[in-house]
């Protein structure tokens, strides 16, 4: 048996461990794991399977581990094997991820049911958000059908994340300004729920008006793709408060968008969408790898930036020696 | 002298019919007139000139033309020479253009001092702002030095106008959703001012309670690259109230931008984002032209969305193709 049959036979017996050498496998940049990794991914067809994919997004603080950790558990005692996973952009920096170890999410690591992984970095711009896409597709070939995925949000992941799942939870703690700047990013726009996060004590009142607030402005929004407006849910994870509801919601959302097709058709549009951000990506990659662009590209910058050339002719002459440029796709 | 010279020359004595014939000349399609075009654009170097290019963004009703008729004239008075173009993206749908005829700005287009030209449609994404900011230089070249470019809000052009000028500013009615759809579009972190218009009668109550509300709103957004926070100024077109203030904020922004040097660097870094987006369409402008994708797209793309081929694979295929295809650029 080839490796990526060997690694796939063991995915379907639902083993953990096949798991986290998969992910790393369609991780590595290694060409020879890349062809395993590649033939895996053959195998593991994204199918019309009744999994929950949940993009979990807020900023630094909103509360997105402690969150999920209960979240998890609840899906556990739904019945479902919940995995974990990151779109975390910002690790190529850092070389650390927003998860960090795992005892952020105490309770849910220690479970059987529950797998948790941060998605290693990966280079360019939509690299992240497309690792991700693919390690939801061998969770989901291994078993779990209830996807967790942790966006930080920062303007552009939002986006990232609708284009990899079935809803979203979007995570605001009142009175900290959030709920503007959820606004103002168009994150909204992108939420199919809305959880306050931290609803306890004095917090309470000012999430009740914050969620007064937020339902006006979601009532000038359109309505989300799937027909709905956003629900706005207040969560306490220190007292349990709203987690039951966020479940519940969560699970109907996800029934619903099954039985009515819903989500049979947004998971082809996105990988329509992911098409097309990758001839874009790849296009600018093979233009940026050109060796005659590469050389002339500095001066013709300045060119431009002392408008000695227009960008517009820059631009044509870069294309020009790009055409020309030998150099093989990778 | 060759036609483009010839042109020029007419441009630099301040003669309208030539500017009217060098933007028609800039925007056709045929492959002479875009020579000839190109040329001239030569000649039209973006200096340093103390020119400003005034941003004027809001839903359609927001009273562009009316605001645009009113600040025109004022600006004539500061003794300006003032061009009206229109970033109209639609037109390429419609046919018609955001301006309709002239009468919409019925007294400045009596006025010498004024020049009115809707931008003609552009065939493909960013088309249209790449023709506007041809006719700026052209209406520049012409001894415009004061240039007003509407464009429509609908989320995409803003950033386009952000792109090509100086200081901008947002129209807004109050009491119709526009303060949010504002700050949804993320329109309102692009705006220098916002100006509410219609403000007479009942609507003036209305209208101050929308200028605290966004005050206190703009204090919580990052400043703008300027280093100011945007200024929300009433306006009432039928009354003549808060025209000439708004005419003064434009005209000391303006004036500082230059002073500090900050629209000079602010025009570089512009035309270097031009010079990317040039690329990134042309690339795609290649992609799309290439004979050997066209052939093998419609496949690829059912197979991606009936899950028996991934995105990436797709790209992949395609990208081979582009880059094997022999078809030279235009």
């Amino acid at each position: 048996m080839d490796p990526a049959e060997a690694l796939f036979a063991a995915l379907q017996q639902g083993d953990r461990s096949a798991l986290g050498r998969a992910i790393t496998l369609v991780e590595s940049t290694r060409t020879a794991d890349q062809e395993t990794g590649r033939a895996l991914l053959r195998m593991c067809k994204p199918g019309d399977a009744p999994t929950g994919r949940i993009g979990i997004t807020g900023i630094p603080g909103a509360g997105k581990s402690t969150l999920i950790d209960a979240l998890g558990l609840l899906l556990i005692d739904h019945g479902h094997r919940v995995a974990v996973l990151a779109v975390d952009p910002s690790s190529a920096r850092t070389g650390g991820s927003i998860l960090g170890d795992k005892t952020r999410m105490e309770r849910l690591s220690q479970r059987t049911e529950a797998f948790i992984r941060p998605t290693a970095a990966a280079g360019h711009l939509g690299g992240a958000a497309r690792r991700t896409r693919e390690a939801i597709l061998l969770c989901e070939a291994a078993g779990y059908d209830r996807i967790l995925v942790e966006t930080v949000g920062t303007g552009q992941n939002e986006l990232e994340a609708d284009a990899i799942s079935d809803v979203s939870v979007l995570l605001m703690v009142a009175g900290t300004g959030d709920e503007l700047q959820g606004i103002k990013r168009g994150i909204m726009e992108s939420a199919d729920i809305i959880a306050f996060t931290k609803c306890e004590g004095a917090m309470r009142a000012q999430a009740e008006r914050a969620r007064r607030e937020l339902k006006g402005a979601l009532d000038l929004m359109p309505a989300r793709p799937s027909g709905k407006r956003a629900e706005v849910i207040l969560t306490s994870a220190l007292e349990g408060d709203g987690l039951p509801e966020l479940t519940e919601s969560l699970q109907q959302l996800i029934a619903e968008g099954h039985s009515t097709g819903y989500l049979a058709h947004r998971r082809k549009e996105q990988a329509v969408q992911w098409l097309d951000h990758a001839i874009s990506d790849g296009l600018r990659a093979a233009f940026e790898r050109s060796g005659a662009v590469a050389q002339a590209l500095p001066a013709l910058k300045q060119a431009v930036r002392n408008s000695e050339m227009s960008p517009f002719e820059a631009a044509d002459e870069l294309l020009r020696l790009f055409r020309t440029d030998g150099e093989p796709l990778p």
